[in-house]
C-alpha cells in the first residue's frame, strides 16, 4: 500500500509535485508569463470525482490526461496556436494514496508533452472528495474562433466523429448500449481509446488557419463538443443569436456506427467528444473539408433564432439540458 | 427558502452568474487577455468548505471576498501593479441555495470593485462539498518580487501587524484565546474585521516601488503572510537558500496585543494575515519604513541556510508545519 497524503504531509507533497514542473517554477507565490505580442486565451475547468470520473472507469493517469485535454480543447476551439501551460488546484482527502496523485500528475505531464505547455503553478488542499481544477493558458493565432461569431448562411462543420466517448464509457461501465445492434470490435477499441485518451484538435485548427480563402476575413464561429455535438450547436446558436438546420443523412457518425435513431442520440448528445464544431462561410468550409481528413459538413446556420431543426422533416431538436445538479 | 441549484438547472445558473461579468464575457469557451508589454502574473488558490471557511464563521459574501483577496494578495506579493481579473471554478451540491451562490458572487464582485479586475470566466459543477478555485491575473510592474530573491544582509520587513485574523476567527468561533489576558473591545472589532474582510496590500507595494533608492537594482525578496508570518519567513529562506534572525522585541504585533509568549505564537503563526513580508537591502528597507505607515523591521536574512532563530537567545524557531491533510 502506497503512503497516504496525510502521512506525507503538505510540505513533502508540494516538494514531490514540484518535480512535475520546470526547476524552481513552484518556488514562488505566482507564475510569470513573459510579455508577448499575441493575446492570451484563458480557460478554467473543474473535474469532480463521481461526476466527471471514477476509479471504476478511469485510471488516475487518464484522469490527469483528460483534465488537461478538456482545458486544451477549449483553447483549440478559441484559436490558440500555442499552449503556455496550466495551473492545477488539487483537492483530495488525506487518505488518498500518493500513488494516485503521482499517477494523475504523470497523466498531466504526458498530455503537456504531447500538446505543449508546462505546469506553471497551483494549490492543494484536503477535502471530502477528489477534485481537480485546471486553468490553461494559450497564445492566440491569427483566427479568434468564438461561439458568438456564427452567421446565417454559414455551414456547420465538424472535425471528426461523435458518440465514441459515450460508447467507450458504456463499455467500460458495462452499462446498456442504445440498442442490441452489434458493435464491431474495432469500433469498441476505438471508443474506449477515445474515452480514456481524448485529444484536443489543434491539428484541425492549424489546417483551418492555413486553408482560409484569401478574400475572406478572419471570422468564424467555433466551439468544442465537450458537452456533445448538439450542445455545441446550441452554444453557437445561443451566443450568436442564430438557429441551425442539421442534415440527418450527414451526422458525423463514426465508421461502422449502428444505423438507428437511438444510436444517433449518442452521436448528438453523448458528450466528451472534444472535436471542433465550426460555423464557416461555405467557401472556407469547402476548403477545410478538402484539406482536413475526417472533417465533414452536417448542417447550416440560419436566422431562425434559437431553433435547431432537422433538414428532412423540419422537426425541432431539443438539446436535452445536461445538468450536473440533477 | 431560496431556490436550490438543482431546481435552477445548469443553464439558468450560468445565465445568472453571467450577470456578475461584463456583458458577453461568459459567451465563449475561453477568456481573452489582450497583448500587453508587461508580463502576466498568474495565481491559483483553492478554498474548501470545512477547511478554509464554514457557515458558522463566514457569511457567503465574505467567502467570496476572502477567496478573491487570497489570490490578489499573492499577486501583490509578486509585484503586480494592475489586476486583470479572475476565473472561478465553483463546486456545490444541488441542494445549495441560489441565495448562497449569489452572495458569494456579490462578495467576489465587491472585492474586484475595490481592487480592480473583472470576472473573466469559469466553470461550475455539482459535488459533495462546497468548493471554490480561483485563478487571478495581474500585470507586473517594475519590481518582480520573488520568494527566491532574499539575500543575506537584507532586513526582514512587514507591511503590517500579524495575528489579528487568527484572533478574529477565535472570537467568531468562540474558541479559547491563547491566555485569559484581557482583550480591549477595539482590538476585538479590528480582529473580526481583519478575518472577514482582509485586504491585499497593493498600497504597500506601490509605496515600495516609489521609494526605491535610485542606485539600488530592482531586487527584493517577497511573499505574503497568508499562511502566517513565520511560514512567510520560512518560505523566503527556503526558496532563497538563506536563514533568518527574528527580533523578539520587534515582532509586528497589533496595537494593544497582550504581552505573552502564547499570544506571540498567534502573531507568528496565526495565519491569513495577507501582509507583505519582504527581504530588502537596508537602505530600501529604511526608505520604505519611512514612507509606509504601519510597516516595520522585525529581523534580518542570514547565510545560515534553513535556520530561523531568535535574536536574543539564539533559540531555533521551528515553523510548525501547517498541513491541511492532518
Amino acid at each position: 500500500m502506497s503512503i497516504t497524503l496525510a502521512e506525507l504531509g503538505e510540505a513533502e507533497l508540494l516538494d514531490r509535485l514540484a518535480r512535475f514542473a520546470p526547476p524552481g517554477q513552484l518556488n514562488d507565490d505566482t507564475a510569470l508569463l513573459p510579455p508577448d505580442s499575441r493575446a492570451l486565451l484563458v480557460n478554467t475547468d473543474v473535474m469532480v470525482e463521481g461526476v466527471h470520473f471514477s476509479d471504476a472507469t478511469t485510471a488516475p493517469a487518464d484522469v490527469g490526461w483528460r483534465a488537461v485535454v478538456a482545458n486544451l480543447s477549449d483553447l483549440a476551439a478559441s484559436g490558440s496556436e500555442q499552449v503556455e501551460g496550466i495551473t492545477v488546484g488539487l483537492v483530495a482527502p488525506g487518505t488518498t494514496s500518493w500513488w494516485w496523485v503521482e499517477q494523475v500528475y504523470e497523466g498531466i505531464s504526458e498530455a503537456l508533452e504531447h500538446f505543449g505547455g508546462t505546469l506553471l503553478g497551483g494549490d492543494c488542499s484536503t477535502g471530502k472528495q477528489r477534485f481537480l481544477s485546471i486553468s490553461a493558458f494559450g497564445r492566440l493565432g491569427p483566427l479568434r474562433l468564438h461561439r458568438a461569431q456564427a452567421r446565417p448562411g454559414d455551414l456547420l462543420m465538424s472535425s471528426g466523429p461523435h458518440g465514441l466517448s459515450r460508447l467507450g464509457l458504456a463499455l467500460l461501465q458495462n452499462t446498456p448500449l442504445p440498442t442490441a445492434l452489434s458493435v464491431p470490435p474495432t469500433l469498441k477499441d476505438q471508443a474506449i481509446r477515445c474515452h480514456q485518451r481524448p485529444r484536443p484538435r489543434f491539428d484541425a485548427l492549424q489546417t483551418l488557419v492555413a486553408c482560409k480563402p484569401e478574400q475572406l476575413p478572419w471570422r468564424a464561429g467555433g466551439t468544442d463538443s465537450s458537452d456533445g455535438l448538439l450542445a455545441a450547436v446550441h452554444g453557437l446558436c445561443r451566443s450568436s443569436g442564430c438557429g441551425a438546420v442539421l442534415r440527418r443523412d450527414a451526422l458525423p457518425r463514426p465508421d461502422a456506427w449502428p444505423c438507428d435513431s437511438a444510436w444517433d442520440r449518442w452521436c448528438l448528445s453523448g458528450g466528451e467528444d472534444f472535436e471542433l464544431v465550426l460555423s464557416l462561410p461555405s467557401e472556407w468550409a469547402e476548403s477545410w473539408r478538402h484539406h482536413q481528413p475526417g472533417s465533414c459538413c452536417f448542417g447550416a446556420i440560419t436566422a431562425d433564432t434559437g431553433r435547431i431543426i432537422w433538414n428532412d422533416d423540419g422537426a425541432l431538436l431539443q438539446p436535452s439540458e445536461f445538468s450536473h445538479y440533477r
